[in-house]
């Protein structure tokens, strides 16, 4: 039981290969309590070919895996939120950020001057001042991970930190990246009837949660969706990220993911979710986990985009409303 | 005015391109309309380096654009929605979808056995079947476009169907993707001032209207999603899309962007959003267009995911809530 592995999204140096990194002192804290254990990293940690295969392993109790659940800039990563849903025995007990840091490595032993850069394409992108700085070409390679391990002489690769280690380079230059600030979320994922003893934060009796849930009205007509939040709202719940989604891709259907600060067995969430129940719709639990600190700042009006009508105060001027109906005629 | 470009991302070739092409006859009868033009279609359509250098064209009144709004497999192309969020002078008016197919390329005359597959990485995952039956060694390439140009003799390359033509490549076989019935929807954008003519549907009196609207609630507290939602229900409109977001990528802030049938000048919607500016919160029309056709399909029990609770009836069984709590104990 616990020499089941821990799948990530491979190849070997991925971002999720870091993610899945820093969630496994949990994964063997909880497995030493059980039964001691020889496992080391290297043997827990297996790279997969794809998402689905990460879910299917889950799903039977044959592991533990990590997905990419949301980025700051790029959103939410959508068919792992479809995923999840469709995977009855997984669920999400874990939830950490990793900074989207590029760091820029050369093969050891080349004193060669650098004539090209090679990363995924998107990797290429998030890095393009340097490679102007430097005046490189670009290579594209089917993944970060990819360049770093087929690096030839003469090539920088740019990858997450994990790839220095992992394929003997040496760093050039760290944080290479244009953009600043780029970092995703990445859920640990479970047997449901597993998942509990990791959901638990350090200090058990204070922890606080967080809970992604789905629902499925099955209710229908107007305002269903009204309806599905003032139960929420009533309950006193508080929601942190909210996003609809066509079920399983049909048109016109529609799912909804609220991400929620309780978790299921707590009275108010739990009381929610007995009441939307009563009202015929459908829901799941994707994912619990001990909440993070997080900022809450006041939305002051240098944050508004330009433009837009309103947020001047608690009434609306005439000017604006009339500035409203302007936009259009 | 009637020669200013359509901005689209680049490079040519794209699928972004194939859209852009789709909207044009739209774009060069309204400006037909004003004054005759020269202008043909490879004057008027140019690529942009990065949605960015759209965004500021279209805001500074210069040009149109296209942009990627929604996958039906990936979400929405949420740095779009960011970007037209924050570009004041810019909104959407027109709205379609490409089926994101791949054609098999050839270099004209190359009558060499293939032994190589060239695409963007994402176009190789997404072709991996036709590529294991032909046992092609794979090559990433920057884009789609750029393996299109780039082909040598021995390759095949993989891209949008309008790739063939504009390299003058022979189609060896059509849609070699795995994941038949995937699409992406773009929008048109123009100038605010300039937009709402090209939102009219060809028959402008029995037009349905669809607008995408942001929304910031500055009034705080528990409930405040659902009593934005509350105003929109009680004015009986039918949202199709809703989803939160944080404000310019501030945590702990947030926007929502909402779907709704009807335009901002309509009594429903204009009402609805007179009494929201009212409680002093901010909102911002993103795009109205003409509405499409869509399916309606009832959710039926066989489209709801394996596990989860409820979703049986109106009334849900003692087993079900039984289930939903055996989830986490």
């Amino acid at each position: 039981m616990n020499s089941r592995p821990v799948y990530y999204l491979g190849p070997q140096g991925s971002f999720t290969h870091a993610a899945a990194k820093q969630f496994l002192p949990r994964i063997m804290a909880r497995a030493a309590a059980s039964a001691p254990s020889e496992d080391s990293e290297s043997t827990m940690l297996r790279p997969a070919e794809d998402v689905t295969q990460i879910l299917e392993a889950v799903n039977a109790g044959q592991a533990f895996g990590v997905i990419a659940w949301e980025n700051n800039v790029e959103g939410y990563v959508v068919p792992n939120i479809d995923g999840l849903i469709d995977a009855h025995n997984v669920v999400g007990c874990g939830r950490l950020s990793v900074a989207i840091e590029f760091d820029a490595f050369m093969l050891p032993d080349d004193a060669s001057e650098p004539k090209e850069v090679t990363a995924h394409p998107h990797g290429l992108a998030q890095c393009r001042a340097f490679t102007r700085q430097l005046g490189l070409r670009e290579v594209p390679a089917a993944s970060n991970a990819a360049a770093c391990r087929d690096i030839t002489s003469g090539q920088i690769a740019l990858g997450p930190r994990i790839c220095g280690e992992l394929y003997g380079l040496v760093t050039k230059q760290r944080g290479v990246q244009d953009y600043q600030g780029s970092r995703t979320d990445f859920l640990l994922l479970a047997p449901r009837d597993e998942a509990r003893s990791l959901m638990l934060g350090d200090d058990k009796a204070s922890t606080e949660y967080e809970s992604v849930i789905a629902f499925i009205p099955l209710s229908t007509g107007a305002g269903v969706l009204a309806g599905l939040l003032d139960l929420l709202r009533d309950a006193g719940l508080n929601m942190t990220s909210f996003i609809s989604r066509p079920i399983k891709g049909h048109d016109g259907t529609y799912s909804f993911i609220a991400t929620i600060d309780a978790a299921p067995w707590q009275h108010d969430l739990k009381t929610a979710l007995e009441n939307i129940i009563r009202r015929g719709d459908w829901v799941k639990t994707l994912a619990v986990y001990a909440r993070q600190e997080r900022p809450d700042p006041p939305v002051t009006s240098w944050m508004l985009p330009d433009g837009g009508a309103g947020g001047h105060g608690s009434l609306a001027t005439h000017e604006t409303l009339t500035g409203l109906q302007a936009q259009f005629m």
